[in-house]
């Protein structure tokens, strides 16, 4: 089954937004089979728009648009696909009933321009939109599906799996895809193809494996699909997969790392805290998304400077003159400080150069030192990471985090 | 003059890829005075490849391709292109003694798979690549310009920046294209179009204005296109945009407001410091991204649990018992206590339930109470955000940002 997406919206076009909704809704409609054979980004402009829609209608069934459905006047969407659909516009109560709530919620008076919101085609089915004022739409005619979304991203995750998703498996005969999904923290991708050339050679036609390299992580997918649940044989093949690169697997899943490591803290109630310095909290706020965090995360510090990780910290001064700031006894001391500080069971330090100021030869930017501390045992390991400040921290998180597996015995 | 771009690519429609690369382009060509009217991603297919390009060429007379021009066998879009344009290969002996250079310097063989990428199409004109190994390729038939490019995101910033920008300024007659951007927060977009629109009104058609909104953040984007530079009329119009939301406007060009304040502590030299509890440093993480930050941010807490706020803080006991962790005293008192410790100039608090759990009746989720202090006043304010956890906090810290602005005399 054959999908495509047209997205809407002249910021896509002139550059000012990257799309990032329709890689997502590929991986989703991808998920329960349905693949996409051609995305277009189009104008606000009514006929481009119309002439979009009537092509893509001629060459696959499944159509999702997305954008122009906000409340101003650059937002012409729902015009055009009452133009389109040859139809009137319908004043949905469903929408109003909740555009009221949330107004009132807000403490905000609803003006007729938000209730415009509440305007839909006539031939639409309704999708409630719980995280935001512009509901999604469905249209069902000749069969082929249309599909209208708003294009702010959090909007968009929240219809097509709350609404979308179970609305097209339930109108639609689609195969079976499964996929099995492994997280690889630390080990390059180059690296890893040639320990799975064997394994790869060995996959039967029905399977594949994806790569999907982030950073410093590498998220490997393997997927089938079937026609019927009998001829399922993926599970066999992922344990074939796991066990072949088994040192390398951070976690089962699609997962960001930092919450399979909050998982784990928060199920054995194990607290922790942080001192980062070139990361600058970027750790502990990738640990704290996940829920429930606070009941092992008493808090921790950022320490920048040389007198907050003496003063906060109680790194000896002279470890810092001996060794300079970024050295594996500064990120040792400052985990163990940080540590006992907050009384906690684990602790994870980071000192470096993120840049892209402040490197020397002797010191380059993207030389970290990371420190992972508990009360029987403290590692610290030196790492040379390369790209950009926002790479470098986020390759040291990603560091941190593997090594927090090292101390810890974090299942996968 | 507008354009089309086509990314040619299985990696881009399944989602594996996020397409930064027609973000770019969209950028450049704007710059230059040509809109990007469609951006269409197809599959490493033949004919997919051929209808998707005879499509655009009937729409408009610029077309760039990217993507597909790797030596591996799924790279289809040179043979695709002799037949689209009913010619044969070429080898080119420019791109042979570039490989060779390149492979020499690598100390890696030049095989045969290499040499392939020296084959072009007989009509196009080579496009030297200085920072990989495949050629850009120019084409101009019947006046239709199409411009093939590999799909590497450095190699595109290379080529079009270095031939291909200034050779389609050389080749066509370019109107003048300008845009001014400015970024609000705090306010929903619903009320600022109401604000502005008497100035919308009132655009000459020449003129246009775009609504960008994220968060609790808009940015809105003026726009005009003109013949001859004389004709530019956008800066006044800008500057009555300004007036019309002065109160609003947060910062000009298109900016994170994070950027914008971290740029001003840093060109002031004011030191500032957070305590943070909802927000568990995002907002230390936000503004610490800048480049230079270091010399005016010693450092931060993140103080999730009360005996954090009390023991690092200096918050008294009382406080917390008589008003709750999540209250303007505990607040103020968390901005307070982390100024003095930290010696700032300035401190920004956050406390609050960012859910999805801990919400009561008296204080639901998305309450969240900001402070902000200087030596001479301390500000704190009462919020009621929306979403889930990761929004709730984005906007917090969005507000907080707008905040400091209160206390801070920052420029626009």
């Amino acid at each position: 089954m054959e999908a495509e997406i047209i997205t809407i919206g002249d910021e896509l076009l002139i550059g000012q937004t990257v799309d990032t909704n329709s890689a997502y809704l590929g991986q989703k409609l991808g998920s329960i089979g349905i693949s996409v054979s051609r995305k277009t980004a189009i104008r606000d402009n009514e006929s481009a728009i119309l002439q979009a829609i009537a092509e893509s209608q001629s060459r696959c069934n499944i159509l999702i648009i997305t954008g122009g459905l906000g409340p101003t006047k650059d937002d012409i969407t729902k015009k055009t696909l009452c133009k389109y659909f040859n139809c009137g516009m319908r004043r949905d109560l469903t929408v109003i009933d909740h555009l009221e709530k949330i107004f009132a919620e807000r403490g905000r008076q609803l003006l007729e321009t938000n209730l415009v919101q509440a305007d839909l085609p006539e031939t639409c089915i309704t999708l409630q939109n719980n995280v935001g004022t512009a509901p999604g739409m469905w249209f069902d005619q000749n069969n082929k599906i249309l599909i209208s979304l708003p294009g702010v991203p959090v909007e968009v995750y929240h219809l097509i799996e709350e609404s979308i998703l179970p609305k097209l498996q339930e109108t639609l005969q689609l195969p079976i895809v499964e996929h099995r999904t492994l997280v690889t923290l630390q080990k390059a991708e180059s690296l890893l193809s040639k320990d799975l050339e064997e394994f790869e050679n060995t996959l039967p036609k029905s399977l594949s494996l994806a790569y999907l390299p982030n950073f410093n992580m590498v998220k490997l997918r393997l997927s089938q699909k079937a026609n019927v649940a009998s001829d399922l044989i993926i599970d066999e093949y992922f344990d074939k997969l796991i066990a072949t690169i088994h040192d390398d697997v951070f976690c089962l899943g699609d997962k960001d790392p930092a919450t399979h490591l909050s998982e784990h803290l928060i199920r054995e109630g194990i607290t922790f805290t942080t001192a980062e310095s070139c990361t600058g909290g970027f750790i502990a706020n990738r640990l704290m998304q996940t829920p429930g965090i606070s009941s092992v995360f008493p808090g921790s510090i950022v320490c920048y400077s040389n007198d907050v990780k003496i003063s906060e910290l109680g790194v000896d001064p002279n470890i810092i003159e001996t060794y300079g700031a970024v050295s594996e006894p500064c990120a040792l001391a400052m985990a163990n400080g940080v540590r006992e500080k907050f009384n906690t069971q684990l602790s994870i330090a980071t000192t470096g150069i993120a840049g892209p100021d402040g490197g020397t030869k002797e010191k380059p930017v993207g030389l970290v030192y990371i420190a992972v501390s508990t009360e029987s045992q403290s590692i610290c390991k030196k790492f040379r990471l390369f790209g950009n400040r926002e790479q470098i921290i986020q390759r040291s998180s990603n560091a941190a985090i593997w090594m927090a597996k090292q101390v810890l015995t974090i299942p996968l």
